[in-house]
């Protein structure tokens, strides 16, 4: 059996179940504001989380309880980040009990997130006001309404999952994530949470997770800022009866290929969704002399205010990718440098041997007019490659940013 | 005698001649497109370059030029950059031998730089026919139309001089600079040229002019992007009479702090200046444990685009001034933190500790409304500080980047 990506979300995967309620954080009643994930049993469970040295006080405690590599809920808000206040991580123990008696468990095989404002202290109040609620809601057919209370300025909910097989035994994977602002992952994104029925070693998890968040989530930026509360985690239940993956396995390569897959469009997503964005941009650079090569400038070139702004305005101003290869830090031949623009509607080549070669500005605009949008850059320098995600720079990012907090 | 910054510009130095036309690489007639500057005698030269791997042809073709640390004059055109072009270090040759025709001098005497578009071929005819233009134009009062021909989309002409005593010796200096887009220098800024009458030894021009780069035009963000063409030279023609300074010499100290100020005050300026901007955000940071860690918080906080969206909203939304310190990449105690807004309405103090404290949003406001805001952080972790300028982030700078070209 192939592996075979598929709508569904965190309840894809047997024996979990979610729930997305509006518990007051936020003003707005239409919009939920509460999420929770639980498994019916302990599982394997691993995160990672932002290198910013600023962090929220939920990662902190996440990775207390996460020591044991053993885990079987997620609690997360959205509206507050739970971040730079004195009582944060007191706050955040709080909302690992609530989630804990909601589900009659031990506090400590709670996973806690927030996501919001920075730097308002978090009221608990509301949390504790939706234990009956939270209950009441939990079900199997309860992921999007969970996916939907975690967002912020993001526009759509961005789910997704994954089938595959270990030694006969058909295993599922889903996710759910949320992006739009303050990203720029440096270790993980702002908030994912992804659940399987397959089983694996804690050992197993974290390195499958590892490798599958630099290759997608870590290759993102909608803005250049590394978020405070950035965290992807993962929750193994095992209920797939397949033999327990050792990171020694055979079977390892195909579950972080799937995981990696599942990420990959989430990240996609995340970067469509960036805030204010009207195009995604995909920068896919090839030749590069090391991945670590190819990936630093897949991501200076998503990361380039001006190339961002180029693209909102649909102009072929490839000067400013040569720019941002340039100051990218990669040690990169610019002499050999090819650049072409790519979308369904065609390929149009603008740079050959670091210099410009002359294109139709109408093909290229036509080209630059569609929603997705894939810069190509081949650097002749060696066979590594990477792509990175971003999205264009425009009117309403300015807008949404300006009075963020009110 | 005090060191004293007045009006004033490329022309104030006693010997120098400037002149700025319209020669036609831009279409608007109105807009002047091609300066001028020359010496009435030989001068010790230097000059510092962007540390994009990508380098706008001029550079290549001044940094030649400048090897004997001795020049006369400095071409430079707005309206293409003459970059990424494969006949790019031949037009920069030609444009300092049609300097050297209008000034009957050596060819390898002048400095040139462009700026504008980058990868369209830099047509030399309308450059070529403006010499006698040129000639006619050339005067001890020349500097204003100078400083006007170099901009792009620079809003306000941005000049400055200053005087000061070098052994009993009246020496002045000034300068003129352009900013506004693709401004992140890494070495330079985006061309400043400078003059003096004072007696310079190239060797100590150099160590000069670096030193006070690094804590200028080095310290100011508009939008993350590193230009190609990034330039700042200095000409040093010693018509003040004082003995030479050398690397060695008590001077040089005096001389450099005279520069560093002049940069300085044309650093504000550019930030001032950055395209769309309505703030020009001044970040200054104390108690820093290196002057490195505290010059890199300080870039970080002007460089974030989230709280520059702040800025340009006027609202005092600190926690991303912590998340850009967290990412900065310094090493610094995030719990020691303090932050403050300030500007000629009052102080308000935001953060301690790492941590929110209560504060008058109102009163807030009324601060962050004002054209020039500046970001106090005291690291708390030793005596080094730092000071980074920017802008905000506005509608504006989206649309004008988003079809640049056109």
């Amino acid at each position: 059996m192939p592996i075979t990506y598929m709508e569904g979300g965190v309840c894809t995967p047997r024996g979990f179940k979610a729930a997305g309620v509006h518990c007051g954080i936020r003003k707005n009643k239409d919009k939920r504001d509460l999420a929770l994930i639980a498994a019916d049993r302990e599982c394997a469970a691993a995160a990672v989380y932002t290198r910013n040295l600023v962090k929220g006080a939920p990662l902190g405690v996440t990775k207390d309880n996460l020591q044991n590599g053993l885990a079987r809920a997620v609690i997360c808000n959205s509206g507050n980040a739970n971040t730079c206040n004195a009582d944060g991580a007191e706050k955040a123990r709080m909302m690992c009990g609530i989630a804990a008696e909601v589900l009659d468990i031990d506090p400590a095989d709670v996973i806690v997130a927030s996501t919001g404002v920075i730097g308002q202290i978090l009221p608990i109040e509301p949390i504790a006001s939706a234990k009956e609620a939270l209950k009441a809601a939990l079900s199997a057919g309860g992921g999007d309404d969970a996916a939907e209370a975690i967002l912020t300025t993001d526009t759509v909910k961005k789910q997704g999952a994954v089938q595959f097989e270990l030694d006969g035994k058909i295993c599922h994977m889903g996710a759910m994530v949320k992006g739009s602002g303050m990203i720029h992952p440096n270790m993980a994104t702002m908030l994912c949470f992804v659940t399987t029925d397959a089983a694996v070693s804690p050992a197993a998890l974290q390195s499958a997770l590892r490798a599958a968040v630099d290759a997608t989530f870590n290759m993102v930026s909608i803005d250049g800022d590394t978020s405070t509360n950035d965290m992807v985690s993962i929750l193994a239940s095992g209920a797939s009866g397949n033999t327990e993956l050792q990171p020694d396995s055979a079977g390892l390569a195909l579950f972080t290929e799937a995981l990696t897959g599942l990420l990959r469009e989430l990240a996609r997503k995340v970067a469509a969704d960036g805030e204010g964005a009207t195009h995604l941009i995909e920068c896919h650079v090839t030749g590069g002399a090391s991945e670590a090569a190819a990936r630093t400038v897949a991501k200076s070139i998503v990361c380039s205010s001006l190339t961002k702004a180029a693209i909102f305005g649909a102009d072929a101003n490839w000067g400013r990718v040569l720019c941002a290869i340039g100051y990218s830090g990669a040690r990169v031949d610019v002499a050999k440098v090819d650049v072409a623009f790519r979308s369904v509607k065609g390929t149009v080549r603008v740079c050959k041997d670091g210099a410009g070669i002359p294109f139709d500005e109408d093909i290229a605009k036509t080209i630059l007019l569609e929603k997705e949008v894939c810069i190509d850059v081949e650097l002749h320098s060696g066979q590594a490659e990477a792509t990175a995600w971003g999205c264009d720079l425009t009117y309403d990012y300015v807008k949404i940013n300006g009075d963020y907090r009110t």
